[in-house]
């Protein structure tokens, strides 16, 4: 316990970060900088640098606006953004995965782009969030193809091993339908603070031109148009996720009715097996060695075959009739459909257009 | 993911576009026009046309306010509704389907009609609105008659075939009833915002004509009753699918009442099976090749054969008998129905009115 | 889909209506008027009246507050409430039902009854709250007689029949379930809305006496009455179904553990029949047509027969015996009972008062 | 329905209520009060004292704030505090219930304790939601006690009774678990409205003290002491509520697995029967009254013998194996685990910290 | 229910506290202290002390704000933090628990550590959330790391006594998720309420510097930290529970599909079975003793056998052949997969896109 306790007390680390600076170049690539330097020169509680650290690993992603700075924390990306610089905090050491070159890719030109008439925080922001887009529509396209295979097997065959890699998507749909709607929750929750949305406009805080509360329009259909791609992504992977639902529900209905199936066959084969059995027995009783005065008898070897054949065959014969009536079900097969009481109104009612 | 980022960019596209003009009539089938144009013409961002791309599947309806057109995309419509031009995007390359063709002549029939009271755009506004209402209907009545069909051969017979039915049926049910839920919370998201409803008085915009944030009472009452509409196709849905759902339950109760039935039946058949077989077993005794000093007794035969019959039947009968037992089976076979203690007031109200 | 279309559009259509004067006398009984004369003398959208019309059948109540009057659209009753009539819509044709006319006695009744207080709207409102309130109880209670009398039913016995009246049931209390519960919102929606609350005094409006927005205490109180009735009747619902649910998931218990009875007396029987068999084989060897040396000798018949009887009986007994053991079987047959380490204050509070 | 219509206006009925005066003490016991009388003495509405009318049972409780007066009705009490003056109203005819003498003296005794601070109504009021806290955590902890010996029993052994009890535990709790949300909802209610809180000063309101909308400290943390007790009492019951539902869940999975269990030991009888029956046919064979050409060998009886066991046990093995096969069942059998490719950034994620 | 009632009166009790001074020195270990003394000088409600009296489990968690004190009661802590002294209740008797040791450490650390900015109460407050943050976090590691475990067996092999550590563990689950998640709620709710955060400022307020209802940054980002955290150790225990959940889910439709395997080798059996019962009647006739006339036929044995194997080898062929058929499951074996008509615009969606 002590261990987390202290674990959570600030500690001067090293943090390696990508510096990009006000013309969108690239000024540090993986420096280490002291947490504390940082905190101080970015004005910024060291609580807040917490949740950069890398070696925490974390769910839920966050946008936090600070006096000079956006910090965002999502999926892959945990960067700050100021009116005038770029800090990237490398997640895992050494630059690592292709998502990152490509989102420091977009970023560079992004920031280049000068004439696109939205300041310089965001058009850093639109980068980040676009990466964070194509992260979480690159994985949902691979589980729908992983699911949607799945789901195409099972229409040939339902057995053990597709049950199993069934569990394992349904796990990762349910990981990552949960990181979307953080994803959207983090930015809807921006949305709905106009004062973080107004402290957002970083360069003209930076310049003194003030905002009332109200006037961040730029910066609204910026975010709403990101959280309804969100949106769309995790309502894409809800559908996903009551189609598996509903499969598996439809699955089990079916493996319930085949088992009936199997039961009804076994039966059969008792059936007829008792069916021989008793033939068996009425041999038997011929086969003992005992006096049975038809021993020479010239056909009444024939007719015994005979009479444990019909009674083999009888006794199959009425169980497989009982079998039958068994067999016959349906919702409805109650003598006859009872028609219940119904105050007028309401009956009509129910047979124009309710169920 | 290059390419994602990339196909996120906006490009030069072409896209294909029926306009009609203020008195209604059809000044363009298909003409092309340049996304670029499209969005200095209207004054769009070209982040609003991206959704209007019909390359791009979307799932989220939305409609869009903007400074002097209304965006609307839903289901199979994508328009642009100015205070004198609609522009309706083709979705799929060649003016296509029945619905498109309905459309476009409720379109123009009404906006020629200018009696009624409503500004231009309302009257495109309507139009729009009808015909995805329509589409809806028609697939809801559409799917309700499939399902009640496919309730109704349940009625009949429980089988295989029908829950794989049943399954694509479900499937269908949720996709359709995330798509009216959908449309009818982007109609409701209009409804909730004052200063978006009065920024759709398009016309009296461009006539300087100001509206405070409270006057729209003519549009409030149209997209109400429009979403009072979808909000009972969605209700009707809601039925479906309870219905659906409330089946499946009883379904599988009825599978596995039906399962300890056939497993009875089996029981009965071993038992019997099992009566035989004693009865075989005592003839099997003497017919051994062993001296059993009755060899020559003249009714010996018969007593065994009549002491085997007995033996089978009654090892038989004591098994049915168990068999019997266990088949009686309610929810109160407790011995004596026990009445717990409860404070006294508590009790008295449970026999009056609650369970 | 032109149908559709076009059954949208407004068209003259005669309606069935029975109007009531201001002194509660009837004047007119299912009399024919224009759909067009009606909006126009009671200063109506045509869209309004479109819910009336009874030939489409509605699921979502609606109470819609109007200039001159209030139109009240819920169940059986669509009527329209001015200030001085009222008009009530005959739903199918000509008067029908025992509800309705008990409906039209008690509205007249109460529409005489000045001496009240409420002016002359609130008490036809009252009158048409009430009669849809009796019609909710009554299928309520109708219902609840269903649905106890089939549950106690299945105390007695669980089979196949009472599962199918069981569905039968389900369905109609999920729709009656909606059914509350939308009346229930369309009555809060009323009431969550100031301004059509204060627009609902008709008499006061005819007689210029101005209300602020938050002077509607008599009509609240009135109509917070019927929410909490309707909120009841819906509670009770509620419970009837949380009580079937929980009836549906005990007897699919039920089932299971009766089949794994029925199983272990088929294992049983099994066991028995196998005992049986190899005891019969014993004999079948005895009764090859071979030498084996014993067959003259005088016990050896009872000695082979007591052999099988014993070998048939210890397979049965070790059968027996393992079957015995899968039998046993309950939450916390593990050998010892596993506590898993646990932070003190939390282990000891789990002791205390937490599961 | 005319009985249901009539029985809803109001009918001049007699109540017994017992009354307290200003002073504490009791005035009247079970006296008879014309309903009439009652509403005109304490300015309510007639529709108010419909509530209290004990002959109609109520399942959802409300706190009423009336212009001189406080009606409350909640679980078994029905009571109406005024200023100086508390009406109890009995419940069923005569003073019945321990918990209502209970509550009569705590009443009593905290009307006469005029040092507490708190002006006469509160304090009835505090005693009046004492009785209903103390009648709930009985009951809670009844119920608790109930189902925690229940599921102990099922460790020790799943059987079809407990099942049962099972049955009408749940459906209490159910029902039990609705009654408390909803008194937790009444105080609620009651919180959130601030000028139902002004309003039921009536001391001060009686001594023209004015309370501007926002002074009500007192009585808020009053309620809110309540409402949070009441909260924790759902909770509990929601936490036992769980508890049986995930028993019943592990239970069905139990079962589920002991069938499999029994039906493997049915196919080891199954198997070693028909190995058995292997022999059985080889004796037949041998036993058939035709000549064999082995009848006087002398070890030929040795060697079928040995034979027709080895036949048994090879087919006896060959079953067991196959049997063993089917019943080593894990969730990762599958032949190698499949990693699935994975943006790289999130692959990493998933091993640090998700699932 | 009298001990009930008095029970909750207020009785003159000690309780046993630890009070650290201005300084962050404890000035107090376990000292007795009188309940009324307490609530005298600390200006506290006795309502409020109940709470923190440690006889009384409390399940919901608090976060109480009063004039000149904080109370906090949440998990192990039941602390009274005021602007210059705190007071820890002792929860259980003596000092007991390694967490309370390292709080009672941590926290006088904390308030010794005057430079941090923040006054003492928040320092005060900040450990307390700290130690309840990690107590938590320690729980839901532990949980994770039992639950995990377990699935992983449950990899290699489902078994019985594998659920019954399945429900024990979910059991602990639920119950810590609904604890971790009121720990959160308590949070938010002082969030929510401007007033209550001001109202924290102690040292302000004794200072008798006063703060608007809006100046309360600090202490909003300080437990806008928290809440976060502890959002996201929920949002880790619902990401575990979903993965029981499909666990569960998939594990039953794994056992399903063993028991239709297990089923369908009992079949096989018994196929065979019935194959040699049917060879051993034929063998059982002609070991009749009865007159056949083939009795010294030297090939009649020969053909016999023959016969007797084909025969039985005959059944067993038809019996796995049907059985094959039946074991051919899959979700689209109908005949021919039917393509539903869909109105045109709506089925390309369904190609491109949707399910």
């Amino acid at each position: 316990l002590e261990k987390v306790m202290n674990g959570r007390q600030p500690t001067d680390l090293m943090l390696r970060c990508t510096v990009l600076d006000a013309e969108g170049n690239v000024k540090t690539i993986s420096g280490q900088f002291k947490k504390s330097d940082l905190s101080a020169e970015h004005q910024l509680n060291p609580r807040d640098l917490r949740k950069i650290d890398s070696r925490v690993p974390n769910l839920v992603p966050t946008i936090l606006v600070r006096k000079q700075a956006i910090l965002v924390n999502i999926l892959h990306i945990r960067a700050l953004i100021k009116a005038d610089t770029v800090v990237l905090f490398d997640s895992y050491g050494s630059a690592d995965s292709r998502l990152h070159s490509v989102y420091l890719y977009h970023l560079e030109h992004n920031l280049k782009l000068k004439g696109s008439g939205l300041p310089y925080e965001f058009r850093a922001l639109e980068s980040t969030l676009l990466s964070v887009l194509s992260a979480l529509e690159e994985e949902m396209v691979f589980i729908r193809t992983l699911v949607s295979g799945l789901l195409a097997e099972l229409e040939d065959n339902i057995d053990h091993d597709r049950f199993k890699r069934l569990l394992h998507y349904s796990r990762r749909l349910a990981s990552f339908q949960s990181r979307a709607k953080l994803v959207g929750e983090a930015i809807d929750e921006v949305l709905t603070q106009d004062e973080d949305m107004v402290a957002m406009y970083l360069t003209d805080k930076k310049n003194g031109v003030a905002h009332s509360s109200l006037e961040h329009e730029e910066l609204e259909m910026l975010l709403e148009s990101f959280s309804k791609q969100v949106e769309e992504i995790v309502n894409e992977v809800g559908n996903i996720d009551t189609n598996v639902q509903s499969t598996q529900e439809i699955v089990e209905l079916i493996l319930d009715s085949n088992r009936n199936a199997l039961l009804a066959l076994d039966l059969k084969v008792s059936i007829a097996t008792f069916g021989v059995g008793t033939g068996a027995l009425m041999t038997g009783l011929l086969g003992m060695n005992l006096t049975n005065h038809f021993e020479s008898h010239p056909y009444a070897f024939y007719a015994m075959t005979g009479a444990a054949g019909l009674a083999s065959f009888l006794v199959a014969f009425i169980g497989f009739r009982k079998l039958a009536n068994l067999r016959k079900i349906g919702l409805s097969r109650s003598p006859k459909p009872q028609r219940p009481w119904l105050p007028l109104p309401l009956r009509r009612r129910s047979q124009d257009g309710w169920f």
